[in-house]
Formats: C-alpha cells, structure tokens, sequence
C-alpha cells in the first residue's frame, strides 16, 4: 500500500468543516485504490494568529517543503484587516514554494444550474492557468508625499500628451502607487504549461492581457507568448483583453479550451468562471510548484458567517482534493472523486442551499465516499 | 431656439455609420425639444494617422477645449498595433481634458435579451462610475535587464517571506513592470461624484477594490472612500473585491445602484456589466469632466469586419447622444432618446443581428427618430 503524507490547513471560518469532507473522500477512494493518506494538521489561521503572533513561520514553511501537496480549507477572519492573513499564509505559500501556476478548472457539471442562458456542460469546459508569483501580486508599493506626486503626474501627462504644454493643475497633497512585475522566465514557464495542457487537450491556448494600456508589462507577456506559441505549431491561439474576456466567458464559453493569463487578471476572470459553472461553492483550484511543493484549495473564501452550521457547499473543496491526488500520481483515484462528485449530483440529487437543495455539508462527503467505494 | 456647437469624431470601422444614427437621433430631438447642433467633423483615427502620421494634435487638443461635450464613433484598426491609437486618441482625451469620471449606465432595456437568467430589467439597473485618469491607465512603466530583476524579486519574496533565508534562485535576464498611481484628489473627487449620484438614485454605493492584494493602492482608495462615505450618513456603503463584483454582476445585479470603481477594474467590470444589458452594442459611456470638455462614446470597438455593412448595431451610440445632450443641458430631450430606443424595440421590434433580429443600423437611426418626433 502507497503511504503518502499529506499536511492539512483547515484555516478559518468553515475550513475545518469542508476540508474534514475533503479528508473523508481521499480517504475513501485511498480504500478503493489502494493508498493511504496520514494528514498531519497544521494550525495556521486567524486563532493561531490571534493566540500567537504568528501567520507562517520560517520553521513551519521549511517543515512544509518537505512534502510535495499541501491540502488548504480556507483563510480570512473579520476580526483581522484585509491583506493580513491572505499574504501572511496564502501568499506567502505561494511566493515561498514558488508555486507559480495557479490551475483552476472551469468545468460545469452535469446536474448543476448555471445562472448562464442556454449553456451546458458541453459548453463549458476549460481550464485557467494563473500565473501565480508575480505581476501586482509581489507587493511593492507605497505612498508619497507632496511634490513627489506632482511629478508623478507630470511624466504620465507627458506620456500621453507629448510636447503639449500641459497646465498640470493637481498639486496633490498625497499619492499611493503599486508596482506590478512579471520576468522573462517567471512569463515563459507559465506559459509553457499553457501550452503542453493544450497539447493533451483540445489544442488552443487564449492569452489574456491588457497590451492597448498597461503596455509595458502585457507587451512583454504578448511577446513571450508569441514565442512559446511558435514552439507549437499545431496549437491555435488568441489574445485577449481582460475586459472583453468577461463577456465571452458569460457569452461563447465554448470559445476556450486553456486560458492563461497573468496573476491579477487571473484572479478576476476565475472569481467570474466559478460563477459560470454554478458558483464559488463548486470552484476548485491548485497552486503548483510541478518540481516542489503544490497546495490545493477551494478558491472561495472563509465564509465566517456559515461556520459549524454543516451547511456550506464542500464541493469545491473536495474537488481540489481529487487534484492533489491526482498530483501525488493517483490520477484514477483522481478521476474517481470526479465523476463521484458529478453522480452523486445527477443520481442523488445532493446539493447544498447555494445549489438550491438542502443536503448537509457532511451528506454531500458521505454520499460522494460511499459512490467512491461502491462503484 | 438654442445653439450648440458638438465636435464630433467619427473615427474608425463602423464609427462613422452608428455616429450618423446618432446625430440624426440628436437632431430629431432638436427639432422636437427646440435646439440646433452645429456638428464640427474631425477626422481623427487610423486613416488621417497613416496619412498624416498625427494622432491628436496639440492644435486639436486646444481646439476641442473650447467645447462642452465631444461626440466620438470608435477608435481603433488591424493595421496599427494595439495601443497606439487608444492611447493617441481616446486615452489623449481623457488625460488632457481631464475627463476623470467614466460613467457607464448598466441598465436592461425593456425588450432586450440578457445572457443571465431570471434577470429582468428591473433587476439590471445600475450605473458605474469608473475613475477615468488614474490608476494603472498613467502609461508608466518600463523593462530592465538582468540584476535590477534580481533586486526586484528579492524585495518582493522579502515582503512576503519577511525575515526568511530565502535562496532567491531567479535571476532573471529581463523584466518589465508597470506602475500605477492614484492621488488623493483624483481619488476623491470621483468618489464624491458617486455620492452624489447615489442621493439622487437609491442612496447606495459600492466600492471595488483589491486591498487584499494590491494594499498600498488600494487601501489608500478604501480610506478615501470611507472619508467621503463619513459626509454622506444617509447612504449605504460597501466594499467589493474586483474578483467577487464580476460574481455579483451576474448573480445579483439587483443589489447595485452606484459602483465606484478605480480605473482599471472599471474597465474590466464594465464590459461584464455591457454583456449583463445585452451586449456591447447596447452600452454607452461618458467621459466626463463637469466643469470642461466632455465626450461622449458607446463603449464598444470599432468592429473593423463589420465596417460599410448597415448592419451593427447603433443604441449604444445613440444612448451616448443622450448623455451627451443632458450633459449640454437638454434634459428631456436627453430621456426622450433613451425612451425612444425602448418604445422601439419593444413596439416596432427593431432588432439588429446582434440582438437576434435583422434590422439594418439605419433602420434604427431612423425609427427611433421618427418616435422622438412623433411622441
Ligand atoms: C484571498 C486572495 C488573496 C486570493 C487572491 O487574490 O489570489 C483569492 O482571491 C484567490 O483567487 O485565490
Ligand atoms: C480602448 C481602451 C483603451 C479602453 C479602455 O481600456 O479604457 C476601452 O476598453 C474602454 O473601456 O473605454
């Protein structure tokens, strides 16, 4: 029997709740094909913080790198400003493991409404690759002062009005600025990734930037992805503007097979795709370092008002645990929880309140387990 | 009977034709409401820049400002790369004349088809007003070689990872990077319109942000807001990720009256908020400067496949003329067009192929002047 260890953050909120059922279906189809999993829990999260001081230490991380997939509930607690606990653990993991594809399925299931007119699995099937450990994500920014702004100003006037003797007018007292990067190395592996998921699926590759403003740092992104693109020949592709991506992802989700796209932009069009195949409580996802370690999570929130009310949908979570099996290399077992998940909507009729049923949390786990060990 | 003098910028593809349905629908409403528009034709656009090799001149630029309100078809052509003449033009405009309110009505016609279900016009009816000469739109940016990428990286990792021993592996050959900036005034004067706009629709405001994440500038935007949010008691506030908002737009527009947002996530939430009302070719926007030159656009591109065909669809246009001509003052002429555009589609079913009919672009032009005239 495969022995595999496996570290668990269960978090805030409804974390504990949803990763227990996460924890529950990997053991099952452990059972099924012949593998077990020792979860080692790890206390990271709001209590922790509030109780110690302490989001993720060096030790910890260190201990954590040991280990090639982390199993991730959920973080965030209104009781600690926004950004604190968010950097503090999740990003953090993400610089610190160097997990720089952010993989996020958007697939709807059979059995599952879609608030999307006339759209069915078949047609919403794709995959975002988030770059995942740099553009507006690496945190440098700050403030300024008086003068400092003025000047500021006076560049960005000139970059769009050339030699026009501007009367630059604002004087501002203060001004706050942020700092997005992206390397030629960190663009091209991400990118590459993009490609060979394409090659092993429908063959095209639809690139998101904002190249007509943000120039700078997307004319570099369209560059290396031109490049990487001429090493497939045989995979189409397109470019696309964030903003105009939004309406084909409501509109011709059909249109996309892989997307890749930069770290903020990802962030906002996967919140958009979670929407489109049923919603956040379906919406999985996987930080993946493919030589390091990986950590898998459900992309929703923390969902504090829900907690210990056994209520919360833990699909999400659950999928991503079939992710971090299938990165461990138990591809079948993967797929089983899948299709188990799907089953268990379609035959079963399990759905939690955002799906429009009333299953408990722990039903939905129960019920995909035991689809898991009988099939 | 009142005189106005409207530049009119025609531009690109099919600029020219949906901005003859809209100056025929604005002199209708002339006509009906008793005001004459003088329209001055400038030839800006992608055409007059192979030929003349200019953008916008200073010339132009000084000229313009001596009017209230510019009326602009759509910018933008396959032979020039991208950027080029959005930022020579359109985002020209914006930054000289200081245009530092985007407003974009979201609002479902009666009689118009949405891609959401269980949406009704009365549930689709907000506005967003997007901060229109800040944020990452300032056009600062640059690359670097390797070293400076080096440093970069480790700033970045160090902020994540604090005090760790990290062993910065990249050393990456190259780099490009973008900055934005927001200002104290910038920031509030936009914030303050949204208030007052609120105290004359439903007195509530919601915010977008990503203060998690991009905290330096945003978090500045967020003290901003609550500054403002202080002098307004009577209306509702609250704070949106731009990641979450695209989940709410489609699942609960209802909950929106004003959206305040910073530029760049205005950009990218309104074409969501354009495919919610039915498409782009129903979206109008204004860029707004209350005390100086104004201008007045559908916020769709210039669908070069499509240009010299009387095919596309021209409400977004003719909305854009309404706001125009409230903004000159015309109030009631301004809400007879947008009357006149419903009536239309509901009554006489004028429909373009866009909106599943096979109206001609004229035909609209046409009838919903013929309404204004007839009411
Ligand atoms: C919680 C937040 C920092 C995070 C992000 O912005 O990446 C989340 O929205 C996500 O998409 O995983
Ligand atoms: C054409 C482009 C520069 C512009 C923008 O990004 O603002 C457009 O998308 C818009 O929303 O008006």
């Amino acid at each position: 029997m495969t022995q595999y260890k496996v570290p668990v953050i269960p978090g805030d909120g409804i974390g504990p709740e949803i990763v227990a059922e996460g924890m529950k279906v990997i053991d099952a189809a452990g059972e099924k094909f012949g593998f077990d999993v020792d979860w080692i829990n790890y206390p990271q999260g709001a209590d922790h913080y509030l109780e110690t001081g302490e989001l993720m230490s060096e030790d910890t991380l260190k201990e954590l790198s040991d280990y090639s997939a982390i199993y991730l509930g959920s973080i965030g607690d209104p009781r600690i400003a926004p950004g604190v606990l968010e950097k503090g653990i999740l990003l953090a993991a993400r610089f610190y493991f160097d997990q720089y594809i952010n993989l996020r399925p958007i697939k709807l299931l059979e059995g599952v409404w879609t608030p999307i007119k006339d759209k069915t699995p078949k047609d919403i099937d794709f995959t975002v690759v988030r770059e995942n450990t740099e553009d507006f994500y690496i945190g440098i920014g700050g403030r300024s002062k008086k003068g400092t702004s003025k000047e500021m100003l006076e560049v960005s006037r000139s970059l769009y009005s050339a030699k026009f003797d501007l009367d630059i007018e604002t004087d501002s007292e203060e001004i706050a600025y942020q700092i997005g990067m992206i390397s030629k190395e960190g663009t091209r592996r991400v990118i590459e990734y993009a490609f060979d998921l394409a090659e092993k699926r429908d063959k095209h590759v639809a690139s998101v930037d904002k190249a007509n403003v943000l120039s700078d740092i997307y004319g570099f992104w369209r560059e290396e992805f031109e490049d990487v693109a001429a090493t497939h020949p045989d995979v189409e592709t397109d470019f696309n503007y964030v903003d105009a991506i939004t309406m084909w992802f409501v509109k011709n989700p059909d249109w996309f097979d892989v997307v890749v796209t930069p770290n903020m932009f990802g962030d906002i069009i996967t919140d958009l795709g979670a929407m489109i195949q049923g919603g956040l409580g379906l919406a999985p996802g996987g930080n993946i370092n493919p030589e390091g370690t990986s950590m898998f999570e459900p992309i929703h929130g923390s969902a504090p008002k829900y907690k210990g009310q056994n209520k919360v949908n833990p699909i999400a979570t659950i999928w991503a645990g079939s992710m971090l099996i299938d990165q461990l290399g138990e591809t079948e077992a993967g797929a089983s929880i899948v299709s188990a998940i799907e089953q268990n909507i379609i035959e079963n009729n399990v759905k939690t309140y955002d799906m429009g049923g009333n299953s408990k949390t722990s039903d939905v786990g129960d019920d995909i387990a035991r689809i898991i060990l009988e099939e």
